[in-house]
């Protein structure tokens, strides 16, 4: 068994690959869901629709989120609502955009939930449902909210006040500075997987964003203790490469959270749960700053620019793992 | 002021006449929320959408609900996750047809609300969207819901058991045999619009089923009082003609609810609490039957196939009830 911690898009690129590489039912990835969130009372789950639509062959590949000949009727129709009361309320919200199409998903889940099943039980139906033969775990059926706080007076509140992950990374797309991250609800939450990680044959951390995509699961009660005693059998991936992200801020978190925005800052917040860090070639010239961590470091094509590539930094990782 | 008791598609053509009689703000329109209903998350309450719409100019005049120019986007893509489950489960329902379009109404009403709003406020906000400029009051801002009772085994359950209306009205399009129907709430819900009944100039009930449309609201504490302490200004269209209802199952409910389907029974329905009730030509002979209920017939064009007969039926009833 294969078990990949995952955020969303960088996450899914990645389990494309190691699909090519292995049997889908081998593979179980335990899915980042602090940035869940809650929409026209929709439950929308970003990094598991993400990785099930990717998964699926039906990602909309330009955008890297949602499906992909998507249709956008509700949402402009809502923009008929969105001036009619003062800031103050957030009802009809048309900065977080949810394709017609898209939408089925958050209903299917809205109700199921609304019925008593669990986000796993209704995250394993969905996958179902797109023909996905692989487990898709949320790292927990809790409530776990990922909130931001402002470094500094900017549009989306004074410094200090707390935002929600999408408000941060949508509303504001990730352009401003941030002091803290918190996962609300990570206390009491229950994770799921913790048997699967003490008995996976590897663990690989996907290259996803260290600090609001894995950070929420290895926030939960007893997954860091679990991967600190299987640190040899796991392998992450950098999603840092010459010192920026692909995609997303995580470059600039690192800088404000007081990392080296660099494969470094990563092998810095990784060492204690992950034996080996697989970085760029681009990166080559830092190996050894890595290994100087307390990691092993190996150095190959990180990224993905087709399923071929992906399959090869999976198998890599498979390697290193074992 | 004038009040006007109302549920879906007839009231909402008897109210587009009444538009073209007087100033709008004149008017207040009292509305159906007995058959609103939660579906994938969203609140839902059909009577205030027909209306909403209708007045608006933007219902689809061929279903008589929904809005013109729609697309089914999200409903067609629900489709994928219908069969996952059995038939024990509420998830994925798509026998309610929801267009892209409308979804948007249904997200801003379900947003407020769970942010506080009353269902008043919300209507009000939605009616101020489509620039309306009468007043549309659900009869209530607590939750009635309309169960039917079914009167024997079919295929919506055994003889005995309860569905909700729009289980009888959509789903199994009102084709099954009822024996009752019950408000459940309707005893602890707190009416909206008493005092406007007290105060009114006129007191209108739309050509609207007795049984299932104005009855939730009647239903309601106080109302009935208020109506029969203002008999004399109390006039009600039938929506029943010539023995058939114009649409909707509200001749079949008559008989088996055990009152003659004609508008003989909607005269013995309304007698206590209205002074006055319009018939249509075509049922000019009973009008002396109307009579014997003790309440003043007028016969007149009831059919509303243009705004004009709407209009004119509107100016007769304002006559009749001032």
């Amino acid at each position: 068994m294969i078990a990949v911690l995952a955020g969303g898009v960088g996450a899914a690129r990645f389990l494309r690959g190691l699909m090519l590489e292995v049997e889908h039912q081998d593979i179980t990835s335990i899915i980042n869901t602090g940035d869940d969130t809650v929409l026209h009372g929709l439950h929308i789950s970003p990094d598991l629709d993400t990785v099930t639509y990717t998964l699926a062959g039906a990602i909309d590949p330009k955008r890297g989120w949602g499906l992909e000949n998507e249709t956008w009727t509700a949402m402009n129709a809502l923009s008929r609502y969105a001036n009619i009361l003062p800031n103050t309320s957030h009802a009809a919200p048309t900065w977080f955009n949810l394709g017609d199409k898209d939408l089925a998903t958050h209903f299917y889940r809205t109700a199921r939930l609304a019925e008593g099943a669990t986000l796993s039980q209704v995250t394993n139906e969905i996958a179902q449902a797109w023909e996905l033969a692989l487990q898709l775990v949320p790292m927990t059926n809790d409530s776990v909210r990922t909130m931001i706080t402002l470094a500094e007076d900017c549009a989306a509140g004074s410094a200090g006040s707390q935002i929600s992950f999408q408000e941060y990374f949508v509303k504001h797309r990730h352009s401003v500075a941030v002091s803290a991250v918190a996962f609300v609800g990570s206390e009491t939450a229950k994770p799921n997987g913790l048997d699967l990680l003490a008995s996976a044959d590897s663990i690989l951390i996907a290259p996803s964003n260290p600090l609001v995509s894995i950070a929420p699961i290895r926030s939960l009660a007893g997954v860091d203790d679990v991967l600190c005693s299987r640190r040899d059998s796991v392998c992450a991936i950098s999603p840092i490469v010459n010192g920026a992200a692909l995609k997303g801020p995580a470059d600039r978190l690192l800088t404000e959270l007081g990392y080296e925005p660099s494969v470094v800052g990563v092998a810095k917040i990784y060492a204690p749960i992950c034996g080996k860090l697989i970085i760029d070639n681009a990166d080559a010239h830092l190996a050894s700053a890595v290994e100087a961590q307390g990691m092993r470091c190996v150095v190959t094509d990180t990224i993905m620019k087709s399923p071929q590539v992906s399959a090869a930094l999976a198998r890599t990782a498979l390697e290193e793992s074992r």
